[in-house]
């Protein structure tokens, strides 16, 4: 099944000059929404790990399903004061201005393995910040799983020692 | 399974005096997220919709793995400025302010019957504002489900006319 068909490009979206790559069509289609995840599902399922770090919001989209179908606990990654108790917290830089994400002090324990979780690998900074998060709380990142990546920005350079795994190149 | 015992109060969050429920140890309890889900699951089975519609950011990870499960479409509602195309607003008024939520005019298709998810039923205006939303897009609501429901909060009020389905009650 070519899933680059459910994946509508939006012109200048968030911002001038930016064509985004929209997952609306993709969710919304029955077929192609049970065809990632059981994609996911396969290529996960015999990989050893712990816990499934989603990250705000639309990695909650993917992740969830694939923690149901494994067995696995999901331990959120989210934006700031959206975690309700004690926080890890990782700012990094963008291209203008910056960005914080937050993880659970509690949420990742000791030892565990976790797999990060999103929709998209653009530039690589929120997946960079999510596996420190989840370093910081003592826990080990065993794989980190994308729905599109845009290769032409090359984020793989700043998840360098990190294992990348992405459904749809563009 | 008693799922009140993974829902922790975290107290003046994220305003002094609001006692907070936090479902994220039910999230990261296998058991517990998949008792969730099969509830959910056993109770939707038998019920005539086309598509779910879950609530950015935390109706997400209960209304993705339910789309999965019954093999409905998603189509997300979200906050200002995050959905790319072009959507229906509808504004709703808060205790102090007001808040914001939307969905692309192409998600809701004319007719389609839509099941609403949220994790949690506080005063119902996100809710309300989300029926609105479908209805404005050409569908109809067929059922709210929503994992707590804040009974003291009346919130079935804001939704008279609608069915809801909350599974622990506060």
């Amino acid at each position: 099944m070519d899933l680059r068909k459910y994946i509508r490009d939006v012109p200048d979206f968030p911002e001038p000059g930016i064509m985004f790559k929209d997952i609306t069509p993709l969710l919304g289609n029955v077929k192609a929404f049970d065809y990632t995840i059981s994609q996911l599902v396969d290529h996960y399922k015999n990989v050893d790990f712990d816990v499934i770090v989603p990250i705000e919001s639309r990695g909650f989209l993917f992740g969830a399903p694939l923690a149901r179908e494994l067995g696995k606990g999901i331990v959120p990654v989210r934006k700031p004061g959206k975690l309700p108790a004690n926080t890890h917290s990782v700012e990094y830089t963008l291209e203008y201005g910056s960005n914080t994400m937050e993880i659970h002090v509690d949420g990742v324990e000791k030892g565990q393995k976790a797999l990060l979780m999103d929709d998209l690998l653009a530039t690589g900074g929120t997946l960079a910040a999510t596996a420190q998060l989840v370093e910081m709380a003592g826990g080990s990142v065993v794989d980190i799983g994308v729905i599109i990546e845009l290769s032409f920005l090359e984020g793989r350079k700043n998840l360098a020692g990190y294992n990348v795994y992405s459904m749809i190149q563009f």
